[in-house]
């Protein structure tokens, strides 16, 4: 279970949320208060909210305290971990390390976490006798409404050791803590989209490929379902819709699933890389026209070179035209929702019938955290149950539909949703909502510094929608150079060269690649909002030091 | 990164291996000896294989420690957390908690850790410009054997804030260390397979469903590679053969690929729950005379319910005889081949195509890790590549092929492999053997308890193969029914009335199913070694008190 504290270990680097309090570092600890608290004080109208946290961060940064700390780690360490009385509710994240006089309260902080280790160790040792502290509000309405902390202290029994998949989100039997924090999330999370009431289903799974599998598997169950039963050639040929800039794992579901990649049309975008609807719909009607079956239209909210975002409600239309499946990708752009400067970049996501959302992308979980969220309720479990009797038991005397394990391509699934969870509770909607702000705003940065700069060009004209700049660095040799092949060819290897340079030096790395017929570009992406100015300062004095003489 | 504490925490409770130093806690700290040393004294000719460690645990248990730390826990923190100088390179995980005078060094352990956790802070705050050290020998066959401690230490880079997907596998340049721990624990789990110098190919998948998943799609590209491109009309009608009695899986397989779940037939089983290999063969010719085209074979090895294994030498020559893939389902079993007492269950695995192991069922592995191990080499790749040139760029300056991202159905996986090849550094492949040696004994002592045992009849005659006991306990009202419907009737209900008090009363728990024609059953499985045989006689004292009066 120690797992839960570096949730909070990594927490305190990347962002300065209100610390959780610590009793929270177990399951067996967690107060009701620190649960989903739509009615309290710490939450306002638009939920999950929590208490603002000033993000004036940088005169508390860690340049002093590396020099103290440089000291005082040489000392005699018994003095360090003198346990002292601390008022953890007083404390919040931003005060600890790497903040200037964060040691003291970072290692009270952690001595705590020892001392609910050790006395975990103890009090949990016995293994069957102790083992589930059930009780029959578990399963009542009740307890899935209030959580109260007497049901979520018997969830501590998911450590003990004689079970060894107590800690997979498979039954709610095995992990009712986790399959109700699980529903809970993916409901926000459809509220957070605009489903009416957060009404439909939904899963984490192991990333955002497998997610857009989900919604390809969820389309062909919807329109084909007796392919579930027959295989493929019980449906006509189908053939799936997506921009030539999405990400590949749209065209591996359909050489996966048995469409075949090539039954996978890819759409013109325009100079932005954003999908064209017009080429959307002649190619419904091309399709149409040869005797295939369209199915299923990805709109990508967030391209992974060009963080484009495809017109959804175009698109939309489209589909509801031609009575087509919509599915938005969002494994990286999704996180833009949380956001009230940047959603409506995402316009129209409502009006999709499956979205996939990383927040182990732009949200800033660790990975893996990867949700796909349907619209319509059921339709899941009809595309993937397969009744294996030995394993969901129909005759158990709680209500069966909260075993999520029939409806996922996966036996049990690792939890993920945990550390996101932890981390929302700890963010709040507003920790989200700064975090995606900030890095974009220092995308901005980075786009504003080179835009016009000598020895610069944009990729694509315009600032970028999501965190993504892409940019060629010229080098001097080159500005001279007229345009033309030669001029590519050379161009084509400046990048691959700074990169590799800046990792023998070890410096920093930096992406690149090639896209369509463009050359090699690099693309700075920021997810991280404890990236600074002057770490992207840096960035840039990287490239034209190393690139230079190129 | 702090996981990796977790491991050790969780190894203390469920195991006894030597200690890992502290100062692995972190990749930057690991030492080349604590990487996989084939020629050091610490291995042997077996390979992997560590000190053994003494297994006589009861003596030193729990009992002593939890009256004292009572006592310790109310007093007075500040001593408890005295830092003194421990040597901790004497020091194994079963002196620690929760081992008789385990506290002390447990704490001293811990505040290590916390020593490492602000140290590391400190350390690796500044962001861009400590990023990455990379060297050129990290890309060089020398380091690839050698993994020298300067190597390893540049891996630190992991960790630093301003990279969100750095904690994945995804490319070498990425995480670089993941990636050569999962190619040599793959090529150690293929040779001890029995694959001619552990060739062959595989990935750590979210769990054995999609282990086997692949097993399914790879077998179609081998003998079908135009459906990669064309869908599954470009194949004939293909057929998948299963056990009854095995995994859901591979049907939810047929499924998914669009195969057809009615195209994945179902092979009888003997009274144990093993493959009939005649009953294969005459489905095969049943499904040729049909014109269907059989295409792949799984056998179990370890069922879920039975803990039966496939005889995997009769079904590979059937395999043989008519060309098709074989894969044997190991999720369950593979880990008996870590044993020299329990491997011959597993005859004949060296025959077939693709194996699924997941070190995290019966090797304790904390979920999720699950291998797909593929014999022949390439062919993974082949399967699922779409050449994404926006993210795999062949320009690289390092060796590509360790790029293992467009083998994978995912894009960026999580990283499973560090727990395993931790456990296994700590453990050594003999404290896995020793591991699944002692399940296997606590099994056989709670077959033996009730075999004869008044109220009790086995679901099937002799030993279990596996951990699995199944087993009807009958209370007393029902040893006087005469045998027919009603009492089949009564018995199904029994077993769900004695799970719901237990869970009631927060005892313990046992899973129950029905199979087949077989009313609800208990199904007592081992999977932790730290189970006793007390424990398992709580157990049987646990249903008949609550059974009794059923």
């Amino acid at each position: 279970m120690a797992w839960i504290i570096v949730s909070q270990a990594e927490s305190v680097k990347d962002d300065r949320p209100r610390l959780i309090r610590v009793s929270t570092v177990f399951p067996s600890r967690i107060k009701a208060e620190d649960m989903f608290c739509n009615s309290s004080p710490c939450c306002n109208d638009a939920g999950f909210l929590q208490k603002n946290n000033s993000l004036d961060e940088k005169s508390r940064m860690v340049g002093a305290f590396k020099e103290s700390a440089k000291n005082q780690m040489s000392c005699d360490n018994s003095e360090r971990f003198t346990r002292a009385e601390t008022d953890f509710s007083n404390l919040f994240a931003r005060d600890l390390l790497p903040a200037k006089n964060g040691e003291e309260p970072t290692i009270q902080f952690l001595l705590e976490v020892v001392e609910i280790l050790t006395n975990y160790v103890a009090s949990t040792w016995s293994c069957l006798t102790n083992q589930s502290r059930w009780s029959r509000s578990w399963w009542t309405a009740e307890t899935r409404s209030s959580m109260e902390s007497e049901q979520v202290r018997a969830h501590g029994a998911i450590t003990t050791p004689s079970n060894h998949d107590l800690v997979k989100l498979f039954t709610y039997e095995i992990a009712p803590v986790f399959v109700l924090m699980e529903q809970l999330t993916l409901k926000k999370m459809r509220e957070i989209i605009g489903w009416t009431n957060g009404d439909g289903d939904g899963l984490f799974s192991p990333g955002g490929a497998i997610s857009n599998m989900y919604s390809v598997m969820v389309a062909r169950y919807k329109y084909f379902p007796e392919v579930k039963t027959k295989g493929m050639s019980a449906a006509p040929r189908l053939v799936l819709f997506t921009s030539e800039h999405s990400h590949y794992s749209i065209k591996k579901a359909g050489a996966v699933l048995g469409f075949g990649k090539e039954n996978v049309i890819l759409l013109k975008t325009d100079e932005r890389g954003r999908v064209i609807p017009a080429d959307l719909e002649a190619k419904i009607i091309d399709a149409k026209q040869k005797g295939y079956v369209p199915l299923f239209v990805n709109a990508t909210a967030g391209t992974t070179v060009y963080g484009a975002f495809d017109p959804i409600n175009d698109i939309a239309d489209i589909c509801e035209k031609y009575n087509l499946w919509l599915h938005v990708d969002g494994a990286w752009g999704g996180g833009l929702l949380m956001s009230r400067k940047h959603r409506h970049k995402l316009s129209g996501i409502e009006r999709a019938n499956s979205v996939t959302w990383n927040p182990h992308k732009m949200m800033g979980v660790p990975l893996q955290c990867s949700a796909i969220l349907v619209r319509e309720k059921g339709i899941l479990q009809g595309c993937n149950s397969m009744c294996a009797g030995y394993l969901f038991q129909p005759d158990k005397q709680y209500d069966v539909t909260y075993d999520t394990g029939d409806k996922a391509i996966q036996c049990g699934r690792h939890v993920d949703i945990f550390k996101f969870w932890l981390m929302w509770k700890a963010k709040g909607t507003i920790g989200f909502e700064q975090h995606i702000d900030r890095c974009l705003e220092l995308s901005e940065y980075l786009y504003n510094k080179i835009k016009n700069r000598e020895g610069y060009e944009m990729v694509f004209e315009g600032q970028p929608q999501h965190t993504n700049v892409c940019f060629w660095y010229i080098p001097p040799s080159l500005r001279v150079m007229p345009h033309g092949d030669k001029r590519r060819e050379k161009l084509h290897m400046v990048a691959p060269k700074i990169k590799a340079m800046m990792m023998e030096c070890g410096t920093t790395m930096v992406g690149y690649q090639p896209q369509g017929d463009k050359v090699n570009f690099f693309r700075m992406v920021v997810s991280n909002h404890a990236v600074t100015k002057s770490d992207i300062d840096f960035l840039i004095d990287e490239i034209e030091r190393l690139g230079h003489d190129l």
